[in-house]
């Protein structure tokens, strides 16, 4: 392709992106394909030849829109809502045209320096202190795999060197609460430690890990003579956006010597409202703390931050320098490489600081605060109404809420929620995702888009109390 | 950010990509910059208030730019070039601007069938059989994490569930040559197998794995009563770009019963290239391989794909699927977060198959051939010259080197070789990297960017001999 040619393709790119974002609600927000249908309508087999660019976009359109659930529509309600901002987009096509691997400084310096610069920026608008230093992963998965490794290497028992097998080590154990994600399972099963180490605390009745029973399982196991060795606190936990009591998790994680992980991938970013801060308070006792900008901070996924106290512990637990590796810098400048198992980085810092800069501190809590007070309202309306339930505390912009006609069984209730939640998915104007609290089904709604205002929650609202009436059990 | 404000600023920085690839070579290739100069250009915090868009486009030209070392230099010759094509760019804007989260097919179907289309387009031209299936991970180091965390969980020790500690398991044991990449030991540190584990095995005097070494240390590891459980053969080594006795290794992996894992991240996209494929011959034997699209095939940084014999082990080894992430399709359709330690998982096939789409195959092959035909002449320059010597044989387009003048020790030819790789790459007209071969210190030519041409892999032997000339130690 040459430049000229790149220009044009770029121009229709760039065109095609802005109307697609101009109204992202043209679509239903859950795609209505089915499974195979986009596969089907490809070739099976590539192409000999080169193919002309325009055909490559004309596909998009035909074939692959239909089969995208948009993320980017502003009624995403599911999950977690997330967010590629415009700017963010932009940073991204720059990253992708520098191609830069920040694997050393040497490979890229503006790559490594930026990256520190831009998660120091993120460390002050959450108000931690600045003790911590942090790094970009792509997901919370994989920061949450290398806090913990980072754990097991703290232990001192050179597992890094000789492995856990076939030697004197006792079962390491890590503890999280029963509504923590299923990234911290994933974690001790790829480390080796496995998962039935991973001891899940029960939670109070708003699915809060409870220090006492955290306390006993401790004890517990260390008289059966395991090795606890980490404690993963959730602020925001993926259900009910619960959070965990730091100060008193921190205080547990002294008193036994542990590691004190803090799972803040979506709810850290509320450290970014001044009024809303307070939430967070403890994390700044932790050792390690995930916050996602990918996730509510408008940066187009993968981008998750990584904070650690004493970044020298993971350096310890991932380093190995390669003789075709060594530059003449050696160590006085950081080696983004050191800090995890992955020897390759993409330019992600880029679109962070892009984003960071583009909406400032300011423009960042403004639009947290207002998805924050848009939950809250959709709150409200559902506990005026006498046969929904609001399921749990909100403590930030997601609602977990449930339809309880009266005389209802649970079974009954669970099988009606479920058929509400297909039907208003159906509709392909919103869509919201479920969970599961104390057994039983239950709605969630959660406001992350950056689109998204009123209108869009106040209609989700219309819809489930419009599938409540049809889908009732007939009597 | 309106559509129209994107939109102008978009074409804007089109026109910037367009004009920076018109002429990478209007910037050092390696950055002159000095450790902190970036970051201390840059505000210590962040900003309160937005900033405009222009301004953040002005520091990546003032600040940034001559931070960044330029891997879309034609003169990138070191580790292994690589080239985010301009289609692949621009797949990656679209991608972002998409932004989905392809973590179940639900969330993107067309996300996950484009994966598993576009893989299987590159399984046909790497002429792989049809019975192995693949997906996308960020970078070779994770896809060989993955691909041990399998052939760890096909040792039915169920690892998984109970972990390696504190239980009767035996040490597991993992071979691969001592020319493999350092990946396969931070695979095992994170795997809690260990990095003692690793048995390096010898290799020939073309840098191959001796199979009869290998023999032997698997013999030796089973009579001490350990558990060998996988082989990494590698098909194109980090310094040589060497490949391992695919058939041997192969045979000795069924003798003894190991998974046989390929790390052909490099070397695999030869294949492409029908009058070397050859070279791959035995891996169609392989329980898992890994190629990098992003290292040899245009792809923008980051896209590795792993081909799997038997997904199923790979998915036993991390599915979990919490309430809140169970989809009304169930298990009848691929969820791609049931195949590594990530959830989430950004919509990467969209380059990957825009990138074969536009070139075809013929059109991969013949940029391929073209970089393996530069780097032997260049092996045949250097050949030519009494005073030069190549120092491991060329397979593909990876040459390694020294200059070796009459009556100068090692230690002096290693300190003579570190100079004039410093000199020439002071120049900003050439980026090389070094090795160590036998414990010289090598020089390394590698040729894998899209934009070499004859005369800048000329240009680098020019600059050689010159720094040759100048850096010889005065008699």
């Amino acid at each position: 392709m040459s430049p000229e040619e790149f220009r044009q393709h770029g121009h229709r790119v760039i065109d095609w992106i802005a109307e697609y974002l101009t109204n992202p609600s043209a679509h239903p927000v859950l795609a209505r394909t089915r499974p195979g249908e986009v596969a089907a309508a490809l070739p099976s087999s590539p192409p000999t030849d080169g193919e002309e660019f325009d055909a490559i976009l004309q596909d998009l359109d035909d074939i692959l829109l239909p089969g995208i659930t948009h993320w980017n529509h502003p009624a995403f309600f599911a999950y977690f809502g997330i967010s590629g901002s415009m700017p963010g987009i932009l940073a991204e096509a720059i990253a992708a045209a520098l191609n830069v691997n920040a694997m050393l400084w040497r490979t890229s310096p503006a790559a490594t320096e930026l990256e520190e610069v831009a998660v120091d920026w993120l460390r002050q608008l959450l108000g931690l202190p600045n003790d911590f230093r942090g790094h970009i992963q792509d997901t919370a998965s994989t920061s949450t795999l290398v806090a913990l490794a980072s754990a097991r290497e703290a232990t001192g028992l050179d597992i890094r060197e000789r492995g856990l097998a076939g030697r004197d080590v006792p079962p390491l154990r890590v503890y999280c609460s029963e509504e923590a994600h299923s990234s911290v399972e994933k974690a001790a099963i790829t480390l080796g430690i496995g998962r039935e180490s991973v001891r899940k605390i029960r939670t109070d009745d708003e699915f809060r890990m409870i220090p006492r029973a955290l306390e006993e399982a401790i004890e517990i196991d260390r008289s059966a003579g395991d090795r606890p060795f980490c404690i993963v606190a959730t602020l925001g936990t993926t259900s009910t956006t619960s959070v965990d009591p730091l100060p008193q998790l921190a205080a547990v994680a002294r008193r036994f010597g542990l590691w004190l992980h803090v799972d803040a991938a979506y709810g850290g970013a509320a450290a970014v409202v001044p009024e809303i801060r307070d939430v967070t308070r403890g994390w700044e006792q932790a050792d390690s703390i995930v916050v996602n900008p990918h996730k509510w901070l408008f940066v187009p996924i993968d981008c998750s931050t990584l904070f650690l106290r004493d970044p020298e512990i993971t350096r310890r637990a991932f380093t190995l320098v390669p003789d075709y590796l060594q530059t003449p810098q050696g160590e006085s400048v950081t080696n983004l490489m050191d800090y995890g198992h992955a020897l390759g980085r993409r330019f992600r810092a880029l679109k962070l600081w892009t984003t960071l800069r583009y909406f400032g501190e300011s423009g960042l809590a403004a639009r947290l605060r207002e998805h924050i007070d848009l939950a809250r309202a959709f709150a409200a309306d559902v506990r005026r109404d006498p046969d929904w339930r609001v399921e749990a505390p909100v403590p930030f912009s997601t609602v977990c809420f449930r339809f309880t006609p009266p005389g209802l069984g649970d079974a009954d209730t669970d099988a009606l929620n479920e058929r509400i939640l297909e039907a208003v998915n159906a509709t392909g104007e919103v869509f919201l995702s479920h969970t599961r609290l104390n057994g039983r089904y239950t709605l969630r709604l959660a406001v992350g888009n950056i689109r998204t205002e009123a209108g869009h929650v106040r209609d989700a609202w219309r819809l489930l109390r419009d599938a409540a009436r049809n889908e009732q059990p007939r009597q």
